[in-house]
C-alpha cells in the first residue's frame, strides 16, 4: 500500500525531495544529523551517521534508504546492506562517490577521459608528480572533500605536508580547462536511464555559483560524448537514484571526468522550474524502481544562480517582499538554512528565450535576496 | 525572521501547499480535523472545527491562518479575528463562500450577471419560484453544500420539503448553459490581483472531473468579462488569498456566476504544473501580502483530469509501475486518501500543443490508475 521513502541526511537535497514525494503520494522521512536542519519537516529521526542500530531502526519503516549525501560510513553501509535493506544507491556503487582513488582507479578500468592522475603516498611523491606535469597539479583528499574543500593547487608536495598524516593522496594534473560542465542522470535498479540536457556549471572559489541549461554552444557531439561518459559510468558502476558527472571540457575538445555524485546534485537544480520532471521526483522514482518521467526542458533557456551567504542580517525570506516585486517570473527556493558567507542558503531560477536576458536577471534576483 | 502559515483543514488543498512552502521557506502548519487527513504531514493539532480555544492556540504560533475549505463557523472566525488574529481572507469575505443566500444578495447589489434567483421559506414559495421559471429550477441549501451536495434540480417544491427544516432555501433558474468556465485569481490584502486565464471545466454527477487550460474558443471579449467579473467580486468583497469565481456560459454569449470558492480550487490545480506560479504557491504569497507571481501559463494548453474513486483494491500509488511507464510526460498527483467511489483521491495533468492529444494522454493516464 504506497511506498515510503528514507533519506539519510537533512539537508537542502533532501528538503527539495519533499515537495514532489508529497505531491506523487510517497511517504517521505528523513534521518538527520542534528535538529533544526534544512529538511526537519519530515525528519523522523535525529541520529549520528555512524550509528548502524539507529540507521537499522531508521530504515525498518521503510521501503528503501537513500541519501542526502556521501557521509555515511562505508562499514556502516555495508551493515544495513548485508541485513536486508533496501540501498539506493548501494554501498557497493556509492564508494566511488566517497573515495575519489577509487573513482579514478576504476574509471581508468573503464578507459574513461579524465585528467591524469597518481596515487601519492609522501610530500616528496606528490612533488614528482607535480615536476612531471608542468609545475603546478592539484591535489585532493581521497575522501570528505566537496564544495572545495580537500582541494588544492600546488606547486610544491610540503604545501599539503600535513594531509598525507590521514593516508595516500591524489594527485590531478591542473587542466586548462575552457569550461565547468556536468551531466545528470537517472538510473533505475532495473535498469532504465533517464538523462537531462548537458548544462554548464561557472563555480566561484569551488562553490556552484551559476548553472545554465541547456550548455550555450554545446555541439550534438559534446551532448552524445557527455550523455556516453555519464551512462557508462552509471551501468558500470552499478549507479541508482540520480547520477551527477562534473566534466571539464578544454580547449581542444575534450571532455574530462572531473567528479561524480550520487545523489540530486546543485547542477540539476534548474530541472525544478525548467524540466518536466525535477531531479528530486526523479530521484525518489529511480530508487523506488518506478519508470523514470520525462526529462524535456520547460525553455529554451534555464538558468539557476545559488544564494550564496544569505543577507548580512535577517533571513533570505525577509527579501521577498522587494525580490518578488521586481522578478515576478523568477522561482525562489529558500533552504531554512541560517546565513553564513558562502553558504548555499537557496537558488533562484529563471526560464526564457534570450540568454542573456535569463542570466542578467536571475543573478539580479539572487543579489536581491542577499542586499 | 520567515513566514509562517497555519492552514485551517488538513485535505488535500492544505497538502498541496506544502510543497511550494518549503520551497519558498515559508513554516507551513495545519489545523486537522482528524489524524491520517491528506496534509497531515504538516499538522500540528487536531481538534474541532468549533473549537474556539483551540484555534486561537493554533493561530497564535502563526502569522496568518488561512483555510483548505469553507467549514469553520462564521462566530468562531469572528472570535478568532476579534482577539487580533490574521485571517485571509476574513471573515466578512468567507461569509459569502459560507453563505449562499448572501452571496446572491451582495452580487445583486454589484449588479453582476448571475441566474435570476430567491430566497425561498417553504415548498409552496419554491413551488411558485419553479412555475415562474419554465417549471424547473435549482434549489440549493444556502450553507454546507459542495461537489454538488445540498444542490438538486426540482419541479416541485415538495421535492426537497425536508430542507426547509433547517432554514430557507435559495431557488436558482435552471441555467441553459452551454459550458462551465472558471476565473482563479489570487488577490493581497494590500489590493494586488494576478488571474490566470479562464479556464473550462468539465462536470460529471456535479462534481468536477476536468479542466481545459486556456478555455478552448474563449474570445478576448469572454476573456476580459470573466476578468472583469473576478475583480469586481475580488475587490468589493474584500477576497484576500485565492478566489474561484465558476461561471456558466449561455448559448446567448452571456456570463452568469455560479459559484464561489475563497481559496485555491479544483479548477486551479493545473496551475501547478501548466503556470509558472501555482495557485498554491500563489495562495501563500497572497495572504502573506508577498508581491504575487506571474500566472503565465507554460504551455500552449494544459489539461488536469480528476482521479476519481481511486482503484477498486490499493491505492493510486499502487498503479504507478503501470501509469508512469505509459504516460512519462504526465505529471501524477496523489492525495493520500483511501478509495471511495466518486471521492476526488488525486489528479493528472499534460500539457502540449494540440489540444485532442493532450485531453486524449490525460483522461487515459487518469484511467491507469484507477484500472
Amino acid at each position: 500500500m504506497g511506498f515510503s521513502v528514507g533519506v539519510v541526511g537533512a539537508g537542502q537535497l533532501a528538503r527539495m525531495m519533499i515537495g514532489p514525494a508529497t505531491e506523487l503520494g510517497i511517504d517521505i522521512s528523513v534521518f538527520a544529523e542534528a535538529d533544526g536542519m534544512s529538511a526537519a519537516m519530515a525528519a523522523s529521526m535525529v541520529g549520528d551517521l555512524g550509528d548502524a542500530s539507529a540507521l537499522r531502526r531508521f530504515a525498518n519503516g521503510v521501503d528503501v534508504v537513500t541519501f542526502d549525501h556521501e557521509h555515511v560510513p562505508l562499514e556502516v553501509l555495508h551493515e544495513l546492506a548485508n541485513s536486508g535493506i533496501k540501498l539506493h544507491p548501494a554501498p557497493e556503487a556509492l564508494l566511488f562517490a566517497q573515495d575519489k582513488l577509487a573513482m579514478r582507479a576504476r574509471l581508468g578500468e573503464l578507459a574513461l577521459p579524465m585528467p591524469s592522475w597518481a596515487r601519492v603516498d609522501s610530500a616528496a611523491e606528490l612533488t614528482a608528480f607535480i615536476e612531471d606535469h608542468g609545475g603546478q597539479a592539484v591535489a585532493k583528499t581521497p575522501r570528505g572533500g566537496y564544495d572545495g574543500k580537500g582541494v588544492r593547487v600546488v606547486s610544491r608536495g610540503e604545501d599539503v605536508a600535513s594531509w598525507f598524516d590521514h593516508g595516500p593522496v591524489l594527485a590531478e594534473e591542473l587542466v586548462r580547462y575552457t569550461r565547468e560542465l556536468s551531466q545528470v542522470l537517472a538510473r533505475r535498479p532495473s535498469g532504465e536511464i533517464a538523462l537531462w540536457p548537458v548544462v554548464e556549471s561557472i563555480q566561484q572559489g569551488g562553490v556552484c555559483a551559476e548553472v545554465i541549461a541547456p550548455a550555450p554552444r554545446a555541439s550534438r557531439r559534446l551532448q552524445v560524448e557527455a550523455e556516453s561518459i555519464a551512462t557508462a559510468i552509471a551501468e558500470n558502476l552499478g549507479v541508482t537514484g540520480v547520477l551527477a558527472v562534473e566534466l571539464f571540457e578544454t580547449a581542444d575538445d575534450r571532455l574530462l571526468v572531473n567528479e561524480l555524485a550520487m545523489r540530486p546534485h546543485n547542477s540539476g537544480h534548474w530541472t525544478i522550474d525548467g524540466s518536466l520532471t525535477s531531479q528530486f521526483e526523479q530521484h525518489l522514482r529511480a530508487v523506488l524502481d518506478l519508470p523514470l518521467g520525462s526529462t524535456a526542458p520547460r525553455d529554451r533557456w534555464s538558468v539557476m544562480v545559488n544564494v550564496l551567504g544569505g543577507p548580512a542580517s535577517g533571513t533570505v525570506p525577509d527579501r521577498y517582499p522587494v525580490a518578488m516585486a521586481g522578478y515576478p517570473d523568477v522561482k525562489f527556493h529558500e533552504y531554512g538554512k541560517a546565513s553564513r558567507p558562502g553558504r548555499k542558503v537557496g537558488h533562484v531560477t529563471v526560464g526564457g528565450e534570450d540568454l542573456d536576458d535569463v542570466v542578467a536577471r536571475a543573478r539580479a534576483a539572487s543579489m536581491a535576496l542577499t542586499d
